[in-house]
């Protein structure tokens, strides 16, 4: 006999129907599907109804004598969220750095000093694979206190053949483990170790040359990417990683101009890249390019609110026709957050986004970023049972009660992993 | 025989030590008194010792026999915090508002449209007291979850002698209920009714001469506050209404220079009010005049940022000599949120404070600004037994690891309200 697990009655579902196919952009990006007194049906993990409660009872009487019924009445319920960009794996944290920060220190200059990505880089070199594992899996955990269903993770802490594919291996591991799906990104260029900053084009070779074939072989990543940034990596060495990266089947992604206009939404564009990240200081006709050549871009201002720096204009990025995805860019130096939810908030308040669009942006429009659209981010049949469920009784409150983590049930395939707001 | 309540060996224990006779300003706002692996010893919901953990073990080793003890080993300590300025007791939500402000009204059309506090007002009006009492009971149990054991509440959505009076009355009736300490503020000078536009002073009449002598008469409120600003209550109007609640014994409160500089600061000081709260827009002469007349300045950063205004400038009135508090200002139109710790995060990211500032901002300046310094806002033999304790290492990680709420057990008077974050 199947299992079926039967969500009824929310005040509103939020299904994102009809995005599958392509990133939703412009006007699309305000078509969240709402369905009122809704209910969805999961059967076996997989998603096998949505609709209104009354034409779900119905329809599937029979399949609701032996089901798992959890109450939504009262409730906003949303596909599982989908964070597609973060740091997941890497050991220990960098409060100290931020007090530096609130006196006036800037993230390049830490960086530069061998703090920043290094600091990180070395904790990460000297941690077990056990370490990594154990905190990756507390992370995780708070990952889906915060309605979070589907990641992206990056290595990009260990710049050597062992630590980068230790940390690749452990994302592996948890991916197999945890409940939440992991997708896998190969970032060796996330920034020249210090005892190669004379010599960053030897890096980049050992990064081509010696890292992503075994990563490849090892099929340890879907992606791959890298921080082009004045200081870090050129345009020039971004596109060589990049293009080196196809042809191991790696698809590309760019940490584009974050900090300085660095015509970085360009070489997203000119690489196919599937997604260019942070876009702060994107060029106009960077993000055109973007929006013609069909890349992602993924918006992350909680980064901006933690550097305290300018947001990206999310508003103006999607007039122009760019499908917009958020994450929490989740790492220990510009932005230890673990709450999309939070993100979402910014996204109203800093980027000039609506509620519709930041719902887009971190369900259906996240899984384009992260190749995963055709099994999650939206609540359509035949997808994942991936479900979250606020405490608020329309999605909107969801933006208008800043500030809070409103998640009260978390759904994984079919599978209560939160209930009232505690892991179950 | 007395009940002992044994927080053991913290990470570290924020004591705010030494800040209850008066408000802490300048460098002492960053005086923590913090103890590492430290411990609090509870006594029939009183303190009864802080220190190490080592101290408390020698000197209480009999006490400790038949304690209930709460492991807090990795974790931090602080006092209860103390919000001092909300409007808890109201009706409904206005996400409609929200949506309407994303697409570019202000908040004052919208008040002056009839929306806003009005709308609040109509939906207080129509509300039974026992529907205000549940609303308002089902929020204090979020602020318990988000670290709050003492909380200032207002009236001012009523603007009648019968609804204010309901308003203040339910205040009094969950003060007596509900495990939080509330303390009342009348605020009928919240706004001009709509139907009494035309003729602002017979509405200042009606507060000074009908309803204010009931509110003292029954005792309904501490503390007498009024919205100066222009297009609401002017400073003429609002010395006035400040003076009379003076001859009640009803201690001042000003809602200041929130939208404009309107000498609201300067008012606060000449009255010689216990707090000015919002100070946006606050000229230096004012916040001057507020440092040396002794007034606490209460900062709700949470407003601005859903305003999407300009914070106030939180560093430059420390340097000045202004004992700072913060707030939520919780209420449904220009703050909906419920969460301290992130008004914390907004002290630190939007106003130029520090990690130890927000601490004192929140716990002993609070109380402070709300007449409670020598019963909670500080772990102190004879204060209430009144905890918070953070799943975090170290009090820096509650601004570093932002946007999220870090409260994993709250202790009210010995009782243990909230466990694993979650009402126990």
């Amino acid at each position: 006999m199947s299992k079926i697990v039967y969500i009824s009655n929310a005040a509103q579902v939020v299904t994102m129907k009809g995005h599958s196919e392509q990133p939703a952009k412009k006007e699309r990006m305000s078509e969240v599907g709402m369905i009122e007194h809704g209910s969805v049906l999961i059967e076996d993990g997989v998603i096998l109804a949505v609709g209104t409660d009354q034409d779900i009872r119905a329809e599937y009487s029979e399949k609701l004598e032996n089901a798992e019924v959890i109450d939504a009445t009262g409730k906003t319920v949303t596909p599982g969220l989908v964070d597609p960009h973060t740091h997941l794996v890497h050991a220990g944290t960098r409060e100290n750095e931020y007090a530096m920060r609130l006196e006036g220190r800037s993230y390049m200059d830490i960086m530069n000093a061998g703090g920043g990505i290094h600091a990180t880089t070395r904790a990460t070199q000297k941690a077990t694979s056990e370490e990594l594992y154990e905190q990756s899996h507390r992370r995780l955990n708070k990952f889906l206190l915060h309605g979070v269903t589907t990641i992206e993770a990056k290595s990009g802490y260990g710049l050597t053949l062992e630590h980068e594919l230790k940390q690749l291996r452990v994302a592996k591991e948890l991916e197999g483990d945890h409940p939440i799906d992991i997708v896998s990104t190969f970032m060796g260029a996330h920034a020249v170790p210090m005892d190669e900053k004379e010599n960053p084009e030897a890096f980049v070779d050992r990064v081509i040359d010696e890292m992503m074939p075994v990563v490849a072989e090892e099929k340890l990543a879907q992606f791959n990417d890298v921080f082009c940034e004045r200081g870090v990596f050129t345009p020039d060495q971004s596109r060589r990683i990049l293009e080196a990266g196809k042809k191991h089947g790696l698809i590309p992604k760019i940490h584009a101009d974050e900090i300085e206009p660095y015509e970085g939404a360009e070489l997203a564009a000119e690489v196919g890249a599937i997604s260019a990240d942070h876009l702060l200081k994107a060029s106009d006709r960077g993000v055109e390019q973007m929006a013609e050549a069909g890349v992602v871009g993924v918006l992350l201002p909680g980064t901006a609110f933690f550097l305290m720096a300018e947001f990206a204009d999310g508003r103006k990025m999607i007039d122009k026709g760019l499908p917009v995805a958020l994450s929490t860019d989740q790492n220990p130096g510009s932005s230890p957050t673990i709450s999309l939810p939070f993100i979402m908030n910014l996204g109203c308040l800093k980027m000039g986004m609506t509620p519709e669009e930041v719902l887009t942006a971190t369900t259906i429009n996240a899984a384009h970023a992260i190749g995963m659209e055709e099994k999650v981010g939206s609540l359509e049949v035949g997808k994942k049972g991936d479900v979250t469920i606020f405490d608020v009784p329309n999605y909107l409150t969801l933006s208008y009660q800043y500030g809070m983590n409103h998640v009260d049930t978390v759904v994984k395939e079919g599978k209560t992993l939160v209930r009232g707001g505690s892991l179950a």
